[in-house]
């Protein structure tokens, strides 16, 4: 048995959900630990997790590398890695960069919808592509060994952080925008440039990303993780389920909202639509994987395949991902590894 | 040969500096790095550290652990060890005692000369012991691996955090009062209590430290090292000069004043005697340990003692104090190790 490993949650989290990763075989777990929060209020959820790691080591541990997830397989623990969804917590100073990677954080998205100082979000009417301080930070994270992130980010950034970036990125939680025409989903150019560059698709569980919404069969979400796996590669796509258990919907109206205006932003739901959307029934949390791996198996996917989605491919992403950079890698790469 | 480590240096950092380290043969610092700053200005000091670290990896590196001294030898470099004169960088949050741990906080103290939210100071009229929060943090610091260091507390305080830590403390930079009169150094019967925890002191060349100022001899400063040893124990006792080379006099005055009062405090100083005092003869820099070492055998020390006091003590100091707390050691320990 491969490793399982999922590339995105953040859930309302607690001991309840911590036991469903343990009862669901989960070895590793990208969490999110901050938005829009400013670097001092991301280091105040770095502390609660300080202190979920001190009251559960039974359950989970800080990953900080790929070691962590045969550590956590070994000891029947689930690693937990930190990621940041926006740029927010580095603020305007370059070197938080080092400092975040130093407590843990092994991701962070250039933007989250909206222009950033580093790049432009998927909403904007207009993406001018990477910013001087963006070009300057993803040199920076490429040397620490924190992977770029552009699941929330426009076409034109996005191409630009593949060209730009020395080390693979990644799009954490999204879906081919080809199956289902959300915002939020990438397009097939975009997907195969990522594939080439030697990036990462993690697949979104999340209903807004889905044919059919909450609707979305189990099989349907299937025969996307194959179309993902033509267009970005078979030893390049993951799982990220996006999910955000137990989370109320003041959290999402946060995600959307921040601090950035004084407007309700429904983003990817509506007014009549402004929560969380309900999950799938096939996906509630961490205790469904077996389901989805089922799903794969029975949609026709090779057992390879279906091992290296499940987190095979992940756990070799974070190998080559979350460490200093290499002098021999420090050369610019386009070509697929 | 042992290793030679300095206990406590604050200077105006400089690749001079950082050579004079090699030519000197230090293999380990434990530098100030923050006083009276917050939590945030503390990391932006720790960011300037990394742009050191990365601009002269040839130097100086950063050390995390008592092995990182070994390395230093076998690289031809000198490790850096982060410290804090003062708690203003945990602001008012125990959270920020892992925080700063992770990010390579290894000594701090719990007051500097004032009252702090921990304890109380060596400058005020009354020193009423660890606070509720000095308690707290100080098993905080006990479990992560944060040494407490009492160089600038009362001694009604210090004699409180050598009773309540269940590791042993250090008094990082001060000497015997019986030996120099001043406010900042030692009483005889702390020195007793600090030595029979299994505590450490670390020898101020910091001339309002000693007899005569900065007209104290070698012969004399010798001398006070080997009733250092008897007074603590011949295995307790290292160096810790205070260097606060190349530094302007308006840092002696932000050590002093920070942000606490509008009205100039002299602390060690006077109004005709502000600034920086001017170092012995014997003193100047890091290439100066090979007089200091000359001087203990001179006086008489034993070649062991002279090994140990010169940094073989500090570096079997970290090698206990750095580290996690062990379940073993959780108990309350007075007895001497």
């Amino acid at each position: 048995m491969k490793p399982l490993i999922d590339g995105l949650q953040y859930a309302n989290w607690s001991e309840k959900i911590f036991r469903q990763m343990r009862a669901g075989g989960v070895d590793a777990v990208h969490v999110t630990v901050t938005y829009h929060e400013t670097f001092r209020e991301t280091v105040a959820v770095i502390e609660a997790w300080n202190r979920w790691f001190e009251r559960h080591p039974d359950l989970i541990f800080q990953g900080r590398t790929a070691a962590d997830v045969q550590l956590a397989r070994d000891t029947g623990r689930t690693a937990i890695f930190f990621g940041s969804q926006n740029p927010s917590c580095i603020e305007d100073d370059i070197g938080l960069v080092q400092v975040l990677h130093t407590l843990g954080l092994r991701f962070m998205q250039l933007t989250y919808n909206n222009q950033s100082l580093l790049a432009c979000g998927c909403y904007e009417a207009e993406d001018s592509g990477m910013t001087r301080m963006g070009r300057a930070v993803v040199a920076e994270m490429n040397r620490v060994g924190m992977v770029i992130d552009m699941s929330h980010s426009g076409e034109r950034s996005t191409l630009d952080a593949i060209a730009r970036s020395s080390r693979p990125i990644t799009i954490s939680h999204a879906n081919p925008h080809s199956w289902h025409a959300a915002l939020r989903n990438k397009s097939d150019h975009l997907l195969r440039a990522l594939g080439e560059s030697g990036g990462f698709l993690g697949l979104s569980a999340y209903p807004h990303h889905l044919k059919g919404g909450s609707a979305c069969t189990l099989q349907d979400w299937c025969d996307m993780a194959a179309l993902a796996c033509d267009l970005v590669g078979p030893r390049q796509v993951g799982i990220g389920t996006d999910l955000c258990q137990d989370q109320p919907d003041s959290i999402v109206e946060w995600m959307r909202v921040g601090r950035w205006t004084k407007e309700i932003d429904y983003g990817e739901g509506s007014a009549t639509n402004a929560g969380f959307p309900p999950m799938c029934d096939w996906f509630h949390d961490n205790r469904d994987f077996a389901k989805i791996r089922a799903g794969l198996l029975a949609s026709g996917m090779d057992a390879t395949t279906v091992d290296g989605v499940m987190g095979a491919n992940w756990h070799a992403f974070f190998d080559k991902s979350f460490g200093p950079q290499l002098a021999a890698n420090r050369q610019h790469r386009r070509a697929a590894e």
